[in-house]
């Protein structure tokens, strides 16, 4: 066999030290910010019963399943009718399914509202593109059990400061709310029943352009009077109208647009710092759970969104333990991306690096109280054993100091017994 | 459905906020400590393609593989023979076999010696009992490319650091190396192709005694006089014969005798305190894919060991780049219910939490300004609506307290706008 064959499988990867560092940092930083407000960090398993995953809850989602054969005496390979009968289990797409699953089995155990911090692995079976990976880390916060806009501004203020923790600034937070969504679509003229149509298309947006969703909406046979109603707003917002304007024109009730208005204030003042909050009545968010505020979350440069998401009160509901619930997700590997390609070194300590050579004739109790020395003042400490050829081994180590190097990293090496102090590489 | 159903998968389970935080604070002090001693973090993917994961390296476990069903137009279900047309990916049942897979596709990116650090989820579709999950946490730290025993003994010591870290003393270090199992295998007058059967007899020693063992080997027709030869130098050694006189009598090369003895030696010098490292030459590790020293770490009061790991210096030849490896393995889980269960406190810094209590008519903004007060100061803070009945909030609150609470953590109530300091619950 090739070194060749050894490729991770097709849409996952192999993360290497240095990016490995980075994401252990921004895994720190994060829980850090949230367990000061008051979140706990839990874990709930990566593969869950098939049934958990499917229904329609996850939407699109669902069809992304990587789903796990049935073993032993349960797979009856005779008697196959349709995947259904292959699979007992499956592995999680998301965190917020399992975790309402994970809230109706534990609700005694757990405070009430209950804050939750959950950093993993999720999968889905898409076609793998740049950026776009099979397994991916997640980061989410959830709310579960606080009806009120408390729960919204807890997590947009505390993941403002997570986000400002991990040294993004600038960046843009805009609200809406899916009720505003639902009057929008009714002055508009469109039956109730099409407006998670209209919705998933405008949710498009960034991505097609207003002439775009035109196009789409009139693919999907929508009437032109509505079409021509809906353009005309979006085109009102793009030219600079105040969206409470739009808010107010499309009929939004009087509590909804009061709400959205003040988790939109509440959000810009107690969070963190240098960041803006905007209303913005075209956000949509694709899950269809979503039953009140919506949001997500731009930085500049980058096209698609880096954080989001919103109220799905309902959701707990096929568990038969119905609870208010607002969650908050972080692109974790899109922040990751944007932290590998910054400038700005700040991403953590520098860290200090010392190998230290030896010949392997070398007693080697005393080598080892020297490595342990600098262990105690800091130092990443190796031992390796010297080489013939001293020079070689020294470029070698340079080349290596340079694969690993971060802005501020110091490299050393030490050639025992003469070396006291590590000479910089 | 009722909230019955919420049960997580068979064999996994959901973890609370407390074992979550004890978790959490396992691992970054393991992987803080190894980090001194050189070691870098990565992360290997979950999902392997299907054919990494079996033809015969991972023993017994390649049965307990999950497998993943193929998808889309890969996936025919009117041509089915066998299991092989299904599945094309499969979950990791350890990190050793992955880590040779992404160590032959990244070497040219590591440094050599490469120091590993991997924990994360492991996947056997094990029948579930008290303790033994079907996703649990490893822990694993690997040297590859060092040929010397030097390889041994950096794991060792820092392995032994890293027990120190989470609190645990007293442990014993049990090394054996596998060419010696060879020398007692032939000595008993096995053939060699059988010394693979033997050695799995041997590891049950610990779990069904002398007996047992000499049983099985009966059962499995060894002839009676390499039994009882074996049974009479296994015996010796449990009343106390010196293992090297064992050894000696064996007939392991000088060499390998060397070897053991220094690794044996160094490993109790150079690592932690408190712990003690002992040869035993009935260690043997289950792994068919060792190839040298072997070793694991007994826990005063734990039947099965707690750690443990050997070199296996063949493995990454399937791989086409042949380097020498050695690899320990912490048992996280084990680890962690023996830290759930120590009456010894010391499992991280203790936690303080204020829970604020405000009415929701009151202004938002003081309240937050004071629980941003106390969360600079170091507090964990919540807010939450004041209840008509406060007397039963705060019932509600202490319940919640205790449920969470380790020694030493302090829960506290400030009711705003009367309190001004945090009252203990």
């Amino acid at each position: 066999m090739s070194t060749k064959n050894a490729a991770p499988a097709r849409g996952t990867k192999d993360i290497l030290p240095k990016e490995a560092q980075l994401r252990s940092w921004a895994v720190s930083r994060i829980v850090e910010t949230y367990s000061r407000h008051g979140f706990s960090q839990i874990e709930v398993p990566i593969i869950e019963n098939i049934e958990w995953l499917t229904g329609g809850v996850g939407g699109e989602n669902e069809k992304l399943l990587f789903k796990i054969l049935k073993r032993g005496e349960k797979l009856d390979l005779t008697a196959i009718k349709s995947e259904d009968d292959l699979c007992d289990l499956a592995l999680r797409f998301d965190l917020t399914v399992p975790l309402t699953r994970y809230f109706a089995n534990n609700h005694a155990h757990l405070p009430m509202p209950f804050k939750a911090i959950q950093i993993g692995p999720v999968f889905r079976a898409e076609r793998p593109q740049k950026g776009r990976f099979r397994q991916f880390t997640q980061c989410d916060i959830d709310i579960l059990g606080e009806p009120s806009y408390l729960g919204e501004i807890e997590l947009i203020a505390a993941s403002a400061e997570a986000l400002n923790a991990l040294s993004l600034r600038g960046f843009d937070i805009k609200i809406n709310d899916r009720r505003a969504l639902e009057s929008f679509s009714s002055y508009c003229g469109l039956e109730e029943s099409r407006s998670g149509e209209f919705f998933i298309t405008l949710d498009k947006l960034d991505k097609v352009g207003i002439d775009g969703v035109a196009k789409e909406l009139a693919a999907k046979s929508f009437a032109h009077s509505s079409i021509d109603k809906a353009m005309k707003l979006i085109q009102g917002l793009s030219s600079g109208r105040d969206p409470v304007d739009f808010y107010s024109e499309v009929g939004v009730d009087d509590p909804v647009l009061a709400q959205i208005e003040a988790v939109a204030s509440f959000s810009k003042d107690l969070g963190g710092d240098d960041y803006s909050v905007s209303l913005d009545p075209t956000v949509v968010r694709g899950m269809g759970y979503y039953t009140g505020t919506v949001f997500e979350v731009a930085y500049p440069g980058w096209s698609s969104s880096i954080a989001g998401g919103g109220r799905y009160d309902k959701m707990l509901e096929r568990y038969g333990v119905g609870s208010p619930a607002v969650g908050f997700s972080i692109g974790f590997e899109r922040v990751i991306s944007i932290l590998e390609e910054s400038t700005n070194p700040s991403r953590g300590a520098a860290q200090r690096y010392i190998t230290i050579l030896f010949d392997e004739a070398d007693e080697l109790r005393p080598v080892y109280q020297l490595a342990n020395q600098w262990r105690e003042a800091g130092y990443a400490v190796s031992l390796r054993h010297r080489k013939a050829k001293i020079g070689n081994q020294l470029k070698r180590l340079e080349a290596e100091a340079n694969l690993a190097r971060r802005e501020g990293d110091f490299f050393g090496v030490l050639i025992y017994p003469e070396g006291t102090e590590p000479k910089e590489l």
